[in-house]
């Protein structure tokens, strides 16, 4: 079997750092394969600094887009033609299309929440959300929870450097969407019990649960999640946190790490830059079930 | 089997306008693979305006070099850091390398001209040559040979815009090389008809005998071309040119057209990347031989 790349081939990118880590490259260039669609996407190291000139490059060599990690996600707004929507609420563009040297910013991680819960057949629209954490993912997440039609949004956060950004973002969403929401201090315990239990689904997208704090939770008495509360934790490795064990021993049916985001988040930049649905079901084969993909 | 590009793929370019049918996407990434190296080689559409940005982009991404061809061979030279001394003598480039963000200019077409004779076992060291064209890759074959050891080149131009260039290239090669070239009227049919008989090879880099002057050759009699001389068409496409078949007609034992030069050349670029010999017979087949490439 020849390599597919040739001539034609266009490249994408990934520019963070560090990033070569990733695993989106293999996600991406193994659903190109699959669809045989003439991209190539590889990572870059791209700090901060570098990031202009990084855009430049861009441009220069007509790639079809970039994902956009840390540390450039906000950074990298004044760079762009144009913002979408969602992208402006958040305040950070995690995925940008090339549209004949236009270049617009996206944000793909609330959408691929969403398309997670789609997925499981579970529909959080005009219900109550319970949000542990408003750093990227929480501000993504709630931010298209909010466009996409769920009711009300309480957010819990430490009071920390991230209130204020917190504070403004709750204040978008209720300026431009139909949804309310409000701020709550993670430190008011009683305050953060009450409104899980008021609430259709919790979402943690804190991270305590994955390194380094694996093995944590934000709740340890499984007496706080009712059985029919959805229990969604935005960490997928390790693949069961220890609040999903709590979920679990509480009897909630609907536990679901955030493996299912992180592929719907690139499936939804698949779909931006090739106009094609990534097939999601075989990219999670690839990427999570070794004797699966060398079979 | 899944995709082999993953985060820590390192790039590599083709920078030139019209590029996207080239074949060295093909050839590089075919070796990288089975090599198991992790590269990928990509073409981008690169005009001469483009160029100062392009070179920045490769420098930004960290790219590991890149390969340059029409119209950038001579203008990228006041880009780069350093020049290898045979790029230096050609005036032109054609491969760069990237060494921690320090460019190298290098030219391989006279490489691959001298290793596609090696690997006929045909050595022309001490030899004279006459030599039909003084353009790029004429001026390139010229300098290798001249640098590796050919004793006597002649070289033969119509007296065109190409001219002052040759002369400054003749004058070169006889100030820094061992080797005695002289510059010759292509015009005069006597003076080329007896270089040539005087020779031990004879060279066309004219590209006559390919598209848009296929079947057509500057010798049509095969009495000019003596049964051990030894005749060299750079052309590779078509396979077979009216000047190997005059050649062929003569006689000729040793006649071969650009395909070994052409795949040389980037086994040179290829080594100067990776430090690795590219598997040249495997890169043939996958290119060349359709149906043993897809068994």
């Amino acid at each position: 079997m020849t390599e597919r790349i040739d001539g034609h081939t266009i490249l994408i990118g990934l520019m963070a750092y560090p990033i070569r880590h990733s695993m989106s490259p293999t996600m991406h260039n193994n659903a190109f394969a699959k669809l045989g669609l003439n991209y190539a996407y590889l990572a870059f190291d791209v700090t901060a600094e570098k990031l202009p000139a990084a855009i430049d490059a861009l441009r220069t060599l007509e790639m079809r887009g970039t994902n956009i990690s840390m540390p450039n996600k906000q950074r990298v707004i004044p760079l762009l033609d144009k913002l979408d929507p969602a992208a402006e609420m958040v305040g950070a563009v995690n995925t940008i299309v090339n549209d004949d040297g236009v270049l617009t910013g996206y944000t793909t991680d609330g959408i691929g929440f969403m398309k997670a819960l789609d997925d499981e057949e579970i529909d959080i629209r005009g219900h109550k959300m319970t949000l542990a954490g408003a750093g990227g993912a929480g501000t993504a997440i709630a931010v298209q929870a909010a466009l996409d039609g769920v009711s009300e949004i309480s957010i819990f956060n430490l009071h920390d450097a991230e209130w204020d950004n917190a504070v403004r973002n709750v204040k978008l969403i209720n300026d431009r969407t139909n949804c309310h929401a409000t701020l709550h201090e993670l430190e008011n315990r009683n305050d953060f019990k009450a409104e899980i239990q008021d609430s259709f689904i919790y979402t943690d997208s804190t991270g305590v649960g994955m390194k380094p704090l694996e093995g944590q939770t934000l709740i340890d008495d499984p007496s706080w999640l009712r059985k029919d509360l959805v229990v969604f934790d935005t960490v997928y490795a390790p693949r069961t946190t220890k609040l999903m064990t709590v979920a679990q021993a509480a009897g909630v049916e609907h536990v679901f790490n955030g493996l299912g985001m992180m592929l719907e988040q690139g499936a939804a930049a698949f779909k931006l830059w090739t106009g094609k649905e990534m097939p999601v079901d075989y990219i999670h084969q690839i990427l999570f079930d070794d004797d699966a993909a060398n079979a």
